[in-house]
């Protein structure tokens, strides 16, 4: 586009941006790339669930439609036992959402002891979790919720940072957690090599009452023909010694329906039973139709990978329009750098430092709404103000065009007006 | 049945329980009367929800199946804000169960601070709850699991001893909260006179922070052809210059499936934004498919009324057949007494002063189970031993009656053997 014309002076990109801007501003755009959410395509490869359950009877006799069943249906939990690297038997399956189970994971660690805890973490000084970032807002926001100290760990392309992890989690007994999602990390696309897992399972940490929070949100979600495989964190931790570390986490909601889908917990068996007991006194059970409806539909894990290659079918021409339209309008300008995921929801795109606010403040001038710069740190804070997460997912393509070419526009306005110092 | 028989002194009466209990040990029964779940017959009324949703879009244009909309369907709301007294606007629909509400409700007054409220109630030294006796276990379990001390209050026919209530909450600011099932109380069947609603509304409470925890589970579970109406509480408090006292729950689990239905939960505005700001931490929204299934289903207060009135029809014939049997067998013996309900899932049963565990031990030992001894009780501590909950929705009345024939022998057996000093 407009960045192949001549002029390449500071000064002529700036004009040339400055009248790109002018454009875009005036095309009075309504454009929203601020979460990850499904596409109404999408969610249409799962309307067959509008039309089932078939029955209502599960394999062992229990008429789901009544109360009862904590744990979640056994065939249910049986195929995401594959999916999520948890044995069947030490895995929940809940109500529509892993973010309540990750909520009500504090809440109980907060209110009652934990297997390996000295005492409830409601009753501690300080509570401190270690956040890789860029990371996802969400978990940040539970911890502030809860008065849960953060401390922000960088992440290179296998993880978080392990020797900045374990010297944390080695000096002080306050740092009971860390946030990690492992496979196309939310929002960089990294995946965990298996060294940072079998370090993160093998690590000495202060507190004896230290949790992984492993959100494997996007476990079935690749984006190319060779998806990643990531070590059994659950299976490590044990075999280190440290059977009770690692709270694992996985949903539907990005497989069938965003609102409604089902939650997986994993853990330990002690683990397991600590989270059942605290929620017998809160519920007498999921909504098991839901259950039964989603394992009809998904059959067996082979049915989770089969509808997992056709929400990629959708996703991978979005992720591709944005890789070019980055590198086109971007490529070669020193204003940006941006990751190339292979599966997940997101991508980062890094701009000129200082300039990831005034990128999102232009961009939202002209009409393109962006998750706010800083969302991706904790406290709302990206000390470098460089961060800019884009979900490519729910807009149509036409429209993920227009706002990336937009945000590319923006981009260049801010960055040449650094550098021009304007 | 054996009662009519002649010898009525008391070895008499005993050698014939005696021989009537050995009978019935004999008879290798598993029967259970324990919990209030609704019958299979009773879910086969909404077996329609299993082909529902016929569409995935809201009236507002909300693709129910993607995330978001954390106050729930409004549709759905209008109707049940007039089943259960709450403005639409101020009242919640969330997942499949109002005991997590309540469940949630605690957390989040024990870990934030409520409007009205001077702390968090986890930084104060003490918190007490009135448990109007007998009532609902889970109810309890709650208070237990988080460390609330329970002070119990004797119901009457028109609900607690009010005198008593006023009395505490205006002596003692750490008595933070009540619960009610304020129609058809589990398990009395009691339903709260509208003087009793009034005076909960408009007592003097020490407590800034004071709550009434109104689990109105059965507002629409009639069994007679006059529904009892209970006074708008939250329209009462609000009058009263206490708008933030009352916290409204309710849900479908025993209108629709009891594992898949709706629960609600209904408040001031003020209330209603913090519960839904702490919400907004733990999920992205509830399932609104499951809400607009229901939607679908019931349509409007008018269809939720013509529902229970075919739910009546399977529950009433249950209910005669309690009171038919607790008449002929222990009608006259000066052994027990026992409630007729209007409505709900229960009947209290009230044995001689420090029988009711034997009763249910004995049951037990002849294959019928019945909700433990105590369990109506703070604490499971019944301090008169003398109450026993009949829960007769879940059996088949063929079965139901056989267990009440048994429980009414054991009944016999204890209460002989206690007169006789045996």
């Amino acid at each position: 586009m407009t960045t192949q014309m001549s002029d390449d002076s500071l000064p002529g990109l700036l004009d040339l941006a400055r009248r790109d801007y002018k454009d875009l501003a005036g095309q009075g755009l309504k454009l929203d790339l601020t979460r990850g959410k499904p596409a109404p395509e999408q969610l249409d490869l799962s309307e067959g669930l509008l039309d089932l359950p078939s029955g209502h009877t599960a394999a062992d006799g229990t008429d789901v439609r009544n109360y009862g069943g904590l744990r979640g249906l056994p065939e249910l939990r049986a195929i995401f036992a594959d999916v999520l690297q948890v044995p069947a038997d030490q895995l929940l399956a809940g109500g529509n959402s892993s973010l309540e189970m990750m909520h009500d994971c504090l809440v109980h660690a907060l209110l009652s002891v934990m297997p390996g805890a000295e005492s409830r973490w409601a009753d501690q000084e300080r509570i401190v979790f270690l956040c890789p970032v860029p990371g996802y807002d969400r978990h940040f926001a539970l911890c502030e919720r809860f008065g849960i100290e953060m401390v922000a760990v960088p992440m290179d392309g296998s993880g978080p940072d392990m020797d900045v992890v374990e010297r944390l989690v080695a000096e002080d007994a306050a740092v009971k957690g860390i946030w990690c999602v492992p496979k196309y990390s939310n929002p960089s696309g990294v995946s965990y090599s298996d060294e940072t897992v079998a370090r993160l399972a093998r690590m000495e940490t202060a507190a004896p009452d230290f949790r992984i929070f492993w959100d494997n949100a996007y476990a079935a979600h690749h984006l190319t023909d060779e998806p990643v495989e990531i070590a059994d964190l659950l299976a490590l931790c044990a075999e280190s010694g440290h059977p009770d570390r690692a709270f694992v986490f996985g949903s539907t909601s990005k497989i069938t329906f965003a609102g409604a889908g089902v939650g997986f917990f994993g853990s330990s068996a002690a683990n397991v039973d600590w989270l059942t007991a605290n929620n017998s006194k809160r519920s007498i059970g999921p909504d098991k139709v839901n259950q039964l409806r989603h394992l009809e539909f998904l059959r067996d894990a082979e049915g989770v990978r089969a509808h997992m290659d056709r929400q990629r079918a959708l996703l991978a021409p979005k992720f591709a329009a944005v890789q070019r339209i980055l590198s086109e309008e971007l490529g070669g300008t020193g204003l940006a750098t941006w990751t190339d995921p292979d599966g997940g929801y997101f991508v980062t795109l890094e701009v000129v430092e200082g300039c990831a606010k005034e990128v999102v403040r232009r961009a939202a001038e002209a009409g393109i709404v962006l998750t706010p710069a800083g969302a991706t740190h904790p406290y709302g804070d990206d000390p470098r103000d460089a961060t800019i997460r884009i979900a490519p997912s729910f807009p149509g393509l036409a429209e993920l065009e227009r706002a990336m070419h937009g945000l590319t526009v923006c981009v260049r306005l801010v960055g040449y007006e650094k550098a021009a110092g304007a």
